[in-house]
């Protein structure tokens, strides 16, 4: 038996859960239904990954970052060169900042608005056929940029948001072009949110009486309320739990993030802190779950082994095209 | 390094370097979440399973408790008793208590010890042929009672830790019982590991290089380190994440309990509080679990769902005849 979670355009393919590692091993664990996995690295991501490209024939592969001037094209950059990957020198940008150079990780980028693009990305698949393009930049072109990217046939990253998500899906299957496609480049959040997903479709009802508070920080340019917490608060309902989206506390105010939610003053204009508590109806039980990101760092990274996993993906003429996060985690480029 | 912890309506204070990343003020944020307290939900779990149970025709079945003058078998008496569930009065004890009679929720329960039980347990099942025995007896004689169930062929859940596991499974395998075996009966807690078994299955290496914190508080009797805390941490290692036992930092000190860790004074000689923190390598990124039990009462309403759960699968006569608290989560009786 099996299953098939989304969110998000996050999919998670399950095999019937059949352990846990309470139970006796005669009884369960054996029945896992699971890949033989090597032993764990036990060093840091970057130097595996470092060690992955070294012994890898893909690398170094040329990467083009649309949106280059962007916090998360920067952050990006600043990954992707630390991990040895060629920046292409050449970035999409608005029509205003068209024609100007910026200077990324020692690498002057020309920048070009919309009109060039085509003939910019057409030159740079001719010099660099295997270059991954990774795409930050903004919800209202997005769609435009991934018709082009699908015209020309150029793998690539999609880490902007919003645009019409469906239309993107439709147009990446019609155009057979490999890319990874995900709203939340942060790794072990799409770990934590596939495992509460798991469980809310394995055992709902699971905290059925327990009451749940939210609160969510962020940045005070960040208007809506955060979609992790609303794709956690999704899983939570499976489990059982009533809660409204209104009920949330959102905090918006850099003085009561830095007073009384300890944000660090150098992270008030970039955060996403989250914490779940839920208490069960005769108050002797609490559960509680927190997920607190300062800067961009783990969104960069993630992009990265994104790119890294799609380049394999291309190299190898892997069958399947569009990929997510979780397929990223599950063939992770860490282990 | 250094963290306090108060739950079930209670507050963390972090020390540590790294707690720059949570919410180091959280008693500030915790009385504001708990002043906009939400509406408490509809219905209780208990209710749920009522409504269930007078649906079901399989209700109210007896249910016969073993080691119902210790904590765990009184308490699985009340919520047997407040789900309708009708008390055999009969009860196996230790040779020195048999003879004696105690009353549980209004039932006067006859104790009997080693010689009688064999005896015993033949009448009851004679007179109530649908029973299910609970067992929250000892470690040292837990498998001579399992295979005087198997003897006898009384479907029984399995609360009492210890003893021969091993050789328990191949008794009931061997007799074709049906039982329900769990050393952790709180489900709330198996769901919460069952979940992060799959993402260390799933997503092995996900939390590679990040550091790790562990903090359990048990009242000062448990000599040991939590089951559950070793568990947890072999999920974590799959994760990726480097980490020894003897780096728990184990609290039984009821002064420090009732300070630093915020347990309630009640419940200092009955609790069970875990903390986990994960720190990423460039410290921007902290993960935080935490599941604090105060009291039995969650063991006991997973030990009567889970005779429940067993009474259906014998009238049913199910061809799985072992099952444990996964199992249990999956079919649920709270849905």
């Amino acid at each position: 038996m099996g299953f098939c979670l989304q969110s998000s355009g996050v999919v998670v393919r399950h095999k019937s859960l059949k352990s846990s590692l309470l139970f006796p091993r005669n009884q369960v664990v054996n029945t896992i239904i699971r890949k033989q996995r090597l032993p764990r690295p036990k060093f840091s991501m970057c130097n595996t990954m470092k060690e992955k490209l070294e012994k890898s024939s893909i690398l170094p592969f040329p990467i083009m970052i649309n949106g280059c001037t962007g916090k998360m094209g920067r952050a990006v950059a600043e990954a992707a060169v630390s991990v040895g990957l060629q920046l292409i020198p050449k970035s999409f940008s608005s029509s205003e900042k068209s024609g100007e150079i910026v200077q990324l990780c020692g690498t002057n980028i020309q920048l070009h608005g919309p009109s060039e693009r085509e003939g910019v990305l057409s030159s740079v698949i001719d010099q660099h056929p295997n270059v991954i393009v990774v795409d930050y930049t903004v919800p209202s072109t997005v769609n435009e940029s991934v018709e082009l990217y699908c015209k020309i046939g150029v793998p690539f990253v999609m880490g902007t948001s919003g645009g019409d998500r469906e239309a993107m899906f439709e147009t990446v299957q019609d155009a057979k072009v490999y890319a990874v496609i995900s709203p939340q480049m942060g790794k072990q959040v799409v770990a934590f949110l596939a495992a509460l997903e798991i469980m809310g479709e394995e055992f709902p009802g699971t905290f059925s009486g327990y009451s749940l508070e939210v609160m969510e920080s962020h940045q005070a340019s960040k208007v809506d309320t955060s979609g992790t917490v609303k794709e956690v608060i999704s899983c939570f309902r499976k489990l059982g739990v009533s809660f409204e989206l209104d009920q949330i506390q959102k905090i918006r105010d850099p003085k009561t993030q830095l007073e009384m939610v300890g944000v660090p003053e150098e992270h008030l204009s970039g955060h996403a802190f989250h914490r779940y508590h839920l208490t069960s109806p005769d108050q002797t039980v609490s559960f509680e779950f927190q997920h607190n990101v300062c800067g961009r760092s783990i969104y960069a990274q993630g992009t990265v082994d994104a790119a890294i996993f799609l380049a394999t993906k291309v190299q190898s003429k892997a069958e399947k095209r569009i990929y997510n996060m979780i397929d990223v985690l599950r063939e992770g480029n860490m282990r």
